[in-house]
């Protein structure tokens, strides 16, 4: 098998199997069922294959030296790469939607397996990349795409399989839960918390794709085509990320006994599936509060068990490379092919509907800031109740910064389009200092 | 397929499988891969196998009406089902280490798959049926044997593959999770809260097995020989439940942000395996510290991807239904032979050293009983630092009850030979009234 990227993921597989292939080979073979490449012959177990490591390529030299340390072949050349015929299987780990496409579907076409770690790729071109696995016979693994070091897909796809599961709801972005654990904790502004999150490392100097949400809604697309075994529209997802959220939101919700966490949420309902990506108050003894610093955790709903919840390390280099071998060993015992013919209803099924988000029912907070006091409450809770809004607690505060006075609410379950028409005319009322700014709840 | 012993969760199964049969058909066979017995060959996905429920078995009239009922054909006659060539596979659900050994071992002997929810039987004598299983080629599929509803030992064998598994540390009764809940909630004894987990349903009337630890340490020795890969010793396994747990020590514990829960815990040391279940003190804000009422949780660490946490229902109907039918589809699917192979160090692997109790290590927690208060702290002290245990904080009560004055200490970690025998000597000192008492803490 080969490498293809040899960044942060890339250097961790290099470990493991390297590890594999010399130093901890015998416990790794007896762990795996599997011998461990050339030269290993005499371990391989009745009927076992080996993962060897034969090349890791890359375009950057600095990169290429970690693995030529560690005595493996290294080549620029993708394209030699994937025409080789003793590679069986290659690892995809060069990210994004362009090259790394390219790489993935020829490798597929030669009738090579797959393994990627790839979320973007698979929320937008899973369909076309399970056509091409089913249509030349290899096999795709891509347990590293959600949720790194956390084993869920496979248990959604195998433990789980008796059940009708219901609802996904997880934390699956580190870098934003790093800094609402943060923002919490010090009560201080996103901005500032951001800054150090970068410092810390936990975020990328550009991180608009995790905190503007797009990486977890990459995530949820995947899990959700997996839960609820149909195709996702990836353009179909609502996505709000934790960039605009005013931390006096974050600790008026910790005053009223709540948390604000990013959540990837799936549901299927009457009316279709409802995906949604956006920052949310979460009750502070929910099992997914706790969930702190960059830790992800996926609570999944079956008809037949209930929630389960899965918590760890949802990105980093030996979390996710953890995930990467494990597909290889799968594709490796063999068990991997009747995996991916299974996925056939992913290059095949039609899209469920996804349900207009305005459909959808939750509990809100709620923050207006008005100009002055008199009647005010009087008249917005009229509004709510002729929208069939109802409010479930009020909190009105001294005026805050720049003498608005805020009053905070929620709200009873609604109707997401009723409560937007609500706010909508409640905006325009002539108390109103600024537009008011609201938050689902969960849970 | 058949299912023998159609109690609780014999009927859960039923369910699940008459909705493959009827109802739910499509969608199942959809998310399955298979198509869901006779007469259904239309809806078989190319290389698909069939799940048909062909007879359930059992001696009580009772039992078998709900399944007939259903429109599935009853017995009473096991040896009759282990006779059928029709039947490739057998769901043990009878219980206990006799009549359910016999069945199993029968099954297997004569080629058949088997499925088992039976954790007592897997602990005492789970050598004996791989060994079976293999030279008979059947599959073994055991994942709803800990933790029911929760998909953790697919986890550990699949996902976590690549890694080192260091230790497994978890919460896997949930009987004495409601009891020590209550408790902690309320501040009652042990008694009382038994007894209203009796009438709730949550625990047996004689709930010897669980509320003494003993079905823990059976999940404890079934988990660590997947985590570890190592053959487990069952009676070696420490075991102390919570049966003489003082609730006064609960709510010393909480008093010192601690949390008291029965933990099962393995961990691989220099010195050996270290398997052991008894109550135990956990920070409050420690993952499995929040696991309340009768949820189970398991934390697995891996040298590659850190701690991975399980939350879910570990027993009931239908979550344990849940993860009998996943090992059926396994079996229909062709994956568990595979699976059953790499289990083949259980039948023959060298049990792996566990390491003396006296040689571990922790933080503990210990409550002296004293008549009188000048000096003895220091005396306390004294014994306590001449075998290398150090104070980490004291709580000196007023006298409570009977008039003896509590001293609660946490110590630093220590070796757990050492802190016994600091405590030997000190329950000899004259001023001491009643033995002292000691938990460990974890975290």
């Amino acid at each position: 098998m080969a490498v293809i990227g040899a960044g942060t993921v890339g250097g961790g597989v290099v470990d493991i199997l390297v590890d594999l292939m010399r130093g901890r080979r015998e416990q790794l073979a007896s762990r795996t069922g599997l011998g461990s490449g050339a030269g290993d012959a005499g371990r391989r177990l009745p009927g076992g294959v080996a993962i060897e490591l034969k090349v890791v390529c890359d375009v950057r030299d600095e990169w290429l030296a970690y693995a030529a340390e560690k005595g493996v072949e290294t080549t620029k050349d993708a394209e030699a790469v994937l025409a080789r015929d003793d590679i069986d299987v290659v690892v995809e780990l060069v990210g994004g939607t362009t090259v790394a496409r390219d790489i993935v579907l020829a490798a597929l076409k030669a009738g090579k397996s797959v393994v990627t770690a790839n979320k973007a790729l698979l929320a937008h071109a899973g369909a076309e990349i399970v056509k091409a696995a089913l249509e030349a016979g290899g096999s795709l693994g891509f347990e590293a795409s959600v949720c790194g070091g956390v084993p869920l897909l496979g248990a959604v796809r195998n433990g789980l399989v008796a059940n009708d599961i219901t609802s996904v709801v997880g934390i699956v972005n580190g870098t934003c839960n790093y800094i609402l654990t943060r923002m919490t904790r010090e009560g201080k502004p996103y901005g500032e918390m951001l800054a150090e999150a970068q410092a810390a490392g936990y975020a990328e100097a550009d991180p608009t794709f995790d905190v503007e949400g797009i990486d977890s809604a990459h995530k949820l697309a995947i899990l959700a085509t997996l839960a609820f075994r149909t195709p996702v529209d990836f353009a179909s997802i609502p996505c709000e990320g934790i960039g605009g959220l005013d931390v006096m939101n974050v600790r008026n919700a910790s005053e009223m006994g709540y948390v604000v966490k990013l959540l990837a949420v799936g549901k299927k309902r009457e009316s279709g599936l409802e995906l949604r990506v956006h920052p949310t108050l979460l009750p502070a003894n929910h099992p997914l509060a706790v969930v702190s610093d960059v830790f992800n955790a996926v609570e999944v709903t079956g008809d037949a068990t209930g929630e389960v919840l899965f918590y760890g390390r949802g990105a980093g280099r030996m979390p996710t490379a953890s995930a990467v071998v494990a597909d290889l060993v799968e594709v490796a015992r063999g068990t991997a092919a009747q995996a991916t013919r299974d996925l056939a209803f992913w290059a095949e099924g039609e899209p469920l509907k996804v349900a207009p988000v305005g459909e959808s029912r939750s509990r809100f907070y709620v923050r207006f800031s008005v100009r002055e006091e008199y009647g005010v409450l009087g008249q917005i809770a009229r509004v709510l109740g002729e929208h069939r809004v109802s409010i479930a607690s009020v909190i009105q505060k001294e005026p805050d910064r720049s003498e608005d006075i805020p009053i905070v609410m929620l709200t009873h379950e609604a109707r997401h389009g009723d409560f937007c028409a609500a706010l909508g005319e409640i905006d325009g009322l002539g108390f109103m200092s600024q537009r008011s700014v609201f938050l689902r709840i969960e849970g």
